[in-house]
């Protein structure tokens, strides 16, 4: 990581319920669109399931790799919430039970009306130098241990505690991204989309086929840190599917999603 | 893999646009469900970008660990299209255009009346001892090197690919899964369920809690091989629930999905 301006990141998505298809991840999707509008680029994913030495060995993996990693689940007061259990052992770090998140949990639970139960401050124990991270939504805090942030499963409070960690992260180049799509299917404009792509080596060119309206086409992304040269290579791009007869749609071809 | 009941799996998701958030992938859920009715496990999925050296890392990990990998995405006609080459690769195979591949696609080219392009002709590329799998949907067709399965990413494509290689699967174990739900709140339960995970550990008990109808309740998930065990331990389950003041749900409480 010696270019400064490069900030990248993993997400480890740690539950049973995602690989088997019961539950559909929905944090992946926004975790990789809010950190590219922070210039920080997601550039692996991970599902593990619920087995300390596949979360432990995809940590390890991933926090050597990359300037953060984000895990999503397994945080929760059940046997199979053991996510803090793994980060500590990965750092290795005593799993304590954390004085603030304790004082947090117990101050939720006496406003809700609910017993301390033992499981429930299970949810305080987090390796012992992690740094909470708030989860103004149902209490029970993330964490920060070094470049890992630790996080909820449920989409609204993993959400929440990510507008909590924000302010923290470092940041990076911001990728912007112009796209323009037309009825010219991938096929036909492959081989002049390649040539692009060797002209503007400081962007990656992506392709996305369709077929919508009975007809194939492509949405084409244009994807890197100068919008000048992004709105460069789009108008070149303009000028390749007129070329090919057909109008270019700047922003892209709106398809229905079963199309794309 | 010692036990012959046993069958394990990962996918591989190919793509930048699932990293950056453009597109939401729809594939891991689908390839989940149908691993798990066939008695194969997914036990891990990875998203990488399109870049090689990550492609050929992440394929050459999980085919060394898991019985089958099914990879996603990155098999079109254009130059951010590199999957078949990366596979090729990983294996030591030379990437050929493979007769039969071309055959199939000059085919469907000419019924289509589209031009053969040098860029459609690259997606009958594919390594020197690939296997062809079907695609009925769209002609070009996904392959098959050892125990690596090569699938579109569209997924309509994909899903009719799978079916094609579905047939040709090794097949272990089928888990079976009872869901017990109740509005008790999985901290109030945690612990009775922890000692009855103990009690079976043949199966794999999983909780997921929800908030709905202005209370917290969990949804919670008993997998295993044996029916009569499951039954056994949701009896169990639905007793506990109802000690605890509440009814339990078979099949599980039904929660809108913002609410899960």
């Amino acid at each position: 990581m010696s270019d400064p301006t490069r900030v990248t990141a993993a997400v480890l998505i740690i539950g049973n319920e995602i690989l088997s298809g019961r539950t559909k991840d929905a944090n992946l999707a926004f975790l990789g669109t809010e950190l590219n509008l922070l210039g920080i680029q997601l550039l692996e994913a991970r599902v593990v399931a619920d087995i300390e030495v596949e979360i432990i060995d995809a940590l390890d993996a991933c926090r050597a790799k990359y300037d953060y990693v984000f895990t999503t689940g397994g945080i929760g007061p059940t046997h199979d919430d053991i996510t803090s259990a793994c980060v500590a052992k990965a750092f290795g770090q005593k799993l304590i039970r954390h004085p603030e998140a304790e004082r947090i949990l117990r101050e939720r639970m006496t406003q809700m009306g609910v017993e301390a139960t033992e499981a429930r401050l299970k949810m305080a124990e987090t390796p012992e130098f992690a740094e909470l991270v708030d989860n103004p939504v149902s209490g029970a805090p993330g964490f920060r241990v070094e470049n890992v942030y630790v996080m909820a499963g449920i989409p609204r409070i993993m959400q929440a505690m990510f507008e909590g960690a924000k302010p923290h992260l470092k940041r990076g180049v911001i990728l912007l991204s112009v796209t323009v799509g037309s009825f010219v299917p991938e096929g036909q404009i492959a081989t002049e989309l390649s040539l692009l792509q060797d002209a503007y080596p400081d962007m990656d060119i992506g392709s996305y086929p369709f077929f919508f309206d009975g007809k194939p086409g492509s949405n084409l992304v244009l994807r890197g840190p100068d919008q000048a040269r992004l709105d460069e290579a789009a108008g070149r791009l303009g000028d390749l599917i007129r070329n090919l007869g057909q109008e270019p749609v700047e922003g892209g071809v709106e398809v229905p999603k079963s199309a794309d």
